[in-house]
């Protein structure tokens, strides 16, 4: 995708070196990271210089590549299957939640072991990444289908590129439909707590110079109402058997006033995302995180600091959950890399 | 009500000296702001160092007898009258969309005109915040019926005792069933962009000792599906004649899902709200205010130093309606001083 009107990937290797856009200084720096071996590409992931599933997945990926070219070049002390599996289990450690990274280290270690080859390990990473970037594309062109000339559109959290590889999800076939020369108009919900919208959806938009405002959550029912938003997509992180969909805190809400007030609302996500184990959204769990993400904001100041300010009342005390669950019946489809199903159980069994 | 164990109201006349909380300094710190005369009173009206409907009013009843005290007193070059006229125009300038401003400047000039008199003055005004603080008190005696032990009580914006004279209007019945020894649990919506729920609800209850917790606007429907949210109560900037209710952008969002989710929701206002002008909420105009209010957030550093920081992408734009139209239908009711009223055409007429 476009950044300053040249074409990046979220996560890329050359050589023996991961390259990272690091995300956490987003939107106010756009900087790129050089990890030159799996430990500091580990240390990248524990420290949020890169986030969203697809991202992490081909990031930890390309790590366990670089812990084959260690094992292979190091004068080791420890043979090079031992060396390999402890570099697994150190990568595997940064971000013990991501469902995405677990499948990368096993994909990778699995392709190259028997081996011994780092050219198998670096082959495989690059194709859980390239795999990855396809689906978001196929995702694209799928959900393009569904955007009309002149369409309004409105988003929830940050979908987009750089949570994948390239292309996103729920931003996907918003991309597509604006390289195909539709005139839309999408309203980026600023998304509190961590204000994903305002700050990653709202960058990305702008660097592919499609049209957009950013709302108030507060707002998305009032634009709706008006007429103005005639199609909603979300992604998600993790979809039950039966079409619940948990996506972050507020898309429960969104579907609520979508599906009243008339408006189409679909779900973007790859079809790995649909976790087998779960028959209903009530078997998933749900983070509750830091209240400080609600009684505080950081952002830049005139002089360009960053800085972190208190936004509430000084001894009140804030809850958090970081997500929520949307039952199928308030979605009106779910957009894969395969075709948009239907949120249920038949639909959803159709992978 | 109380600020540090103390008694308080939002605005208060002594001798000839207005006193107010200032408002803009809240939740930070907490001021006194002494007014000696009626040009200092329309100053303070017009740099919010007091906003709200009824606070307002009843700050412009007493500027108007600061100036009936001033004509009597000063060595004149204009008629009494003319001094007062001129007086009353200037204290109107100073917040020309606010109802009760005019209602008030109106009444205390048609009582004391006549007689010139400054006493006449001064007790219309006086009767004027008495008034509101008895209708909110009464709000809350109506609204504490549908109040049981144990509820969860999620509120939007701030319609709470600094917006009026006192006891406030959706937090009357609160504050009433708390006093009454009801145990209660209330979840305060943020209320993005400005963050009146994180900053003058939560400092409100924080003061009443109401046990609370600040929420993202984008939770609200998690916790009601949670079953933790039993009941919503919500203020209003104007109602029509079919009880279709404006107030505070995400209102109509919270209506829907209340209604959605099985959770009772209630419009807090004195009967003064209904404007008769108006036939439904198609009727009413939405203020658009400056997209900075939703680009920026303004707050506290570690330090206490008031900062104003960025939290959007920077070159990305925002709109910022001010408020929201809520259908009647999705309304439980509307809690007056009268009682609690349905809100429909024959409802509203019972006034």
């Amino acid at each position: 995708m476009k950044v300053n009107q040249q074409q990046y990937r979220t996560v890329w290797f050359e050589n023996s070196t991961l390259f990272l856009i690091e995300q956490n200084s987003l939107p106010f720096d756009f900087k790129i990271h050089e990890s030159i071996d799996y430990r500091k590409t580990a240390e990248a992931i524990k420290t949020m210089l890169v986030r969203g599933a697809g991202a992490i997945g081909a990031t930890a990926g390309f790590a366990m590549a670089q812990a084959f070219l260690e094992a292979k070049n190091t004068n080791l002390t420890s043979t090079f299957e031992e060396f390999v599996v402890k570099a697994r289990e150190e990568i595997e450690a940064s971000r013990p939640t991501a469902q995405n990274l677990f499948y990368a280290t096993k994909r990778v270690f699995e392709a190259a072991i028997k081996m011994q080859s780092a050219d198998l390990a670096i082959s495989e990473a690059q194709a859980i990444a390239d795999e990855d970037a396809d689906f978001c594309r196929r995702i694209g062109e799928h959900g393009n289908k569904l955007i009309t000339d002149g369409m309004g559109i409105a988003t929830h959290c940050n979908a987009g590129w750089l949570a994948f590889v390239d292309y996103g999800s729920a931003l996907s076939p918003i991309y597509e439909a604006h390289r195909k020369g539709k005139n839309i108009f999408v309203y980026v919900d600023e998304t509190r707590p961590r204000g994903q919208g305002a700050k990653l959806t709202a960058w990305e938009l702008q660097n592919e110079n499609v049209p957009h405002l950013i709302i108030p959550d507060n707002a998305t029912a009032y634009f709706m109402a008006q007429g103005k938003i005639n199609l909603m997509l979300v992604g998600s992180d993790r979809i039950a058997r039966n079409g619940d969909v948990a996506n972050k805190i507020g898309t429960l809400e969104k579907a609520i006033i979508a599906k009243e007030l008339g408006v189409p609302f679909y779900v973007a996500a790859p079809s790995s995302t649909i976790d087998w184990e779960c028959s209903t959204g009530a078997d998933i769990p749900i983070e509750e995180r830091s209240q400080d993400e609600v009684l505080y904001q950081t952002g830049i100041d005139n002089e360009g600091i960053m800085r972190k300010i208190r936004v509430s009342a000084p001894f009140s005390q804030a809850a958090n959950p970081a997500f929520d669950v949307t039952p199928a019946k308030y979605i009106s489809g779910i957009i894969t890399e395969k075709g948009i199903i239907r949120p249920n159980k038949s639909g959803v069994l159709e992978f």
